[in-house]
């Protein structure tokens, strides 16, 4: 029984390469290059096309090759399958190295500190400590704990906001829709890792910006987006930068991917763009930890970090 | 009794207010505005002028108002009292905030990523994780073993340097003048936490420089040093930066400063240059710990963090 590698947007032969490499017993085949698709027992998909997962009369399991699983529940024709996701402690650092780097930035405005430099001005700005800034984190899930905790132990003050209850030592826990407004009130820095669904689609809108906190030593709210570009409403963003709303952003997804040259985000002077790299992981890793779960599978183990395909994550 | 503020290079008044809404009791005298130096019993010292410790005649303690104190044993006639520096959890915080943020801007080559977004290139590059990249700690006090920490609990193999042996649990230690290659060859990325002695000034030389790995994603070692400028060797990081010995460095402190605009790193495309602010602390909190130490003093109870004018720290 074989393993299908259907992969859009990503180096399709660098995985194909990996995983022949770690799974020499295995029959790998690749979309588009295999036309077989009979026997086909485990698909490993990033942006597969439509209605291909559909075509495979011997699928068992779906397994995303990244951590959301907006673009493979986007499939109208997704087969019933388990939808299973990655969730795997290198990712998850990952995504914790860039939040951590984006939020320092900000907070130590080390883009004033730039503009002095090309200035030859030796310029010291006052310096709140992290104690005096509350981040505030959109989605407590594996990556948004593992960022809170990180900014905690650097000393800011955090707070999070999810769907369900939570209780997270020395963090502020918010959900639902009533605790929405009380988490923006306290967040100077809003950094977002949320899933898209159809309930967060473009829920980073001017509203929600204007909710936040803006009277710190960075001259506005900061927006920092890593979850999904759909979360956000691009224009939005650029009208609360231009209103003063937001004093800066840091950008890792965008609505459309790669970001268009007509984008005004490449050439704003505070916006931060990174293509979509926040937690890209070795796909040795990502696929170890697939293999580890076929083998768990197969001896008759549950599937773990199962999508929920009522909530859509 | 009085307090006497002697400070140069720094806002005088604005630690005089803080001082005396803190101190309302006590007579705060500042240099150079107050002739009387009959009386003075304390000392709180940033860059004070040389030979003006030496004509108090009724001096008791030193305070420097810094955690360095190069500057202060750098006079002739300093009176042997008790000399204390600041150790604060205030200012390790913003030490430690100002270390992660570089050695995290160079690791995620946020360098290069800038110039891809001035480019508009949606350019995604190699990135291994903070665990495959070695980052080395000169000086294990106070600042440095934070520092140490925190990066460790973000996943960098982190290693450490200092005079007397250590043992920091997940910190491989190194120490002396025999520990010095091992440790450098270890460290993609040096951070330089040492204090300013006649043993360590002009030690970030070209020699040492070359010791360090280079092998790496970011295109050769990196160095980050907020300890202080007469540590390093300007000249001999100019050319392991053009040798491609150093693919960048973070500066904080210079053997001169201000930085004089003359200086090549203002405009070195693989230079950051901060204006000595890595731990710029709020003068409230540094008066309030030294108003504390003296409240101990006068108590009859030991000075803490008193300065070994032996070792020089
Ligand atoms: N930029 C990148 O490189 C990159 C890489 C990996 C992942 N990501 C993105 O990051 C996202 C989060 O990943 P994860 O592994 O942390 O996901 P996760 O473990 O599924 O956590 C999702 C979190 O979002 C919350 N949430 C979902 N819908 C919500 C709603 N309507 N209102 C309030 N909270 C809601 C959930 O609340 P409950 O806990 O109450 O369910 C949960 O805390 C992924 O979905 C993906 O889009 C980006
Ligand atoms: N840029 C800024 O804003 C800023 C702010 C504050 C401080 N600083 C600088 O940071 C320095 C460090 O501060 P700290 O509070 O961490 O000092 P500390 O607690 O006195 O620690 C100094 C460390 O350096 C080590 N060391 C000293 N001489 C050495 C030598 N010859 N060889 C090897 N190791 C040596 C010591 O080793 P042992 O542990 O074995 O004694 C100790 O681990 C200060 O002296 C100051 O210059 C800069």
């Amino acid at each position: 029984m074989s393993l299908l590698l259907a992969i859009q947007g990503w180096d399709r032969s660098a995985w194909a390469d990996r995983l022949r490499r770690l799974a020499p017993d295995r029959t790998i085949r690749v979309w588009p290059d295999d036309e077989d698709l009979a026997g086909i027992r485990y698909a490993l998909c990033w942006k597969p096309p439509e209605g291909l997962l559909a075509r495979l009369p011997d699928l068992e399991v779906i397994f995303s090759l990244g951590a959301g699983v907006d673009a493979l529940l986007g499939d109208p024709e997704l087969p019933g399958k388990p939808l299973v996701r990655i969730v795997d402690p290198d990712l998850t650092g990952r995504m914790t190295e860039w939040v951590v780097l984006q939020v320092l930035m900000h907070h130590r405005m080390q883009r004033r500190y730039d503009e002095s430099q090309r200035a030859k001005q030796w310029a010291p700005l006052d310096q709140p400590p992290a104690a005096a800034v509350g981040v505030g984190i959109m989605g407590l899930g594996v990556l948004g704990r593992a960022a809170a905790k990180a900014l905690r132990s650097l000393g800011f003050k955090v707070s999070g906001w999810s769907a369900s209850p939570k209780e997270i030592p020395d963090i502020a826990c918010f959900h639902g829709t009533d605790g929405l407004v009380p988490f923006l009130t306290e967040t100077d820095i809003l950094v977002v890792l949320l899933p898209l669904t159809p309930d967060t689609e473009a829920m980073i809108d001017y509203g929600l910006l204007s909710g936040l906190r803006r009277t710190n030593h960075m001259g506005g709210a900061v927006l920092i987006n890593a979850g999904r570009g759909r979360l956000q409403v691009e224009e939005d963003i650029l009208r609360a930068l231009a209103d003063g709303i937001l004093a800066a952003a840091s950008l890792d997804v965008f609505a459309e991917e790669p970001l268009p040259p007509s984008s005004p985000f490449w050439t704003h002077q505070k916006v931060t763009v990174t293509p979509h790299v926040a937690a890209d992981s070795d796909p040795d890793t990502i696929c170890r930890e697939i293999l580890r779960q076929i083998a768990n599978y197969e001896a008759g183990r549950p599937l773990e970090n199962v999508v929920d395909r009522q909530r859509g994550y």
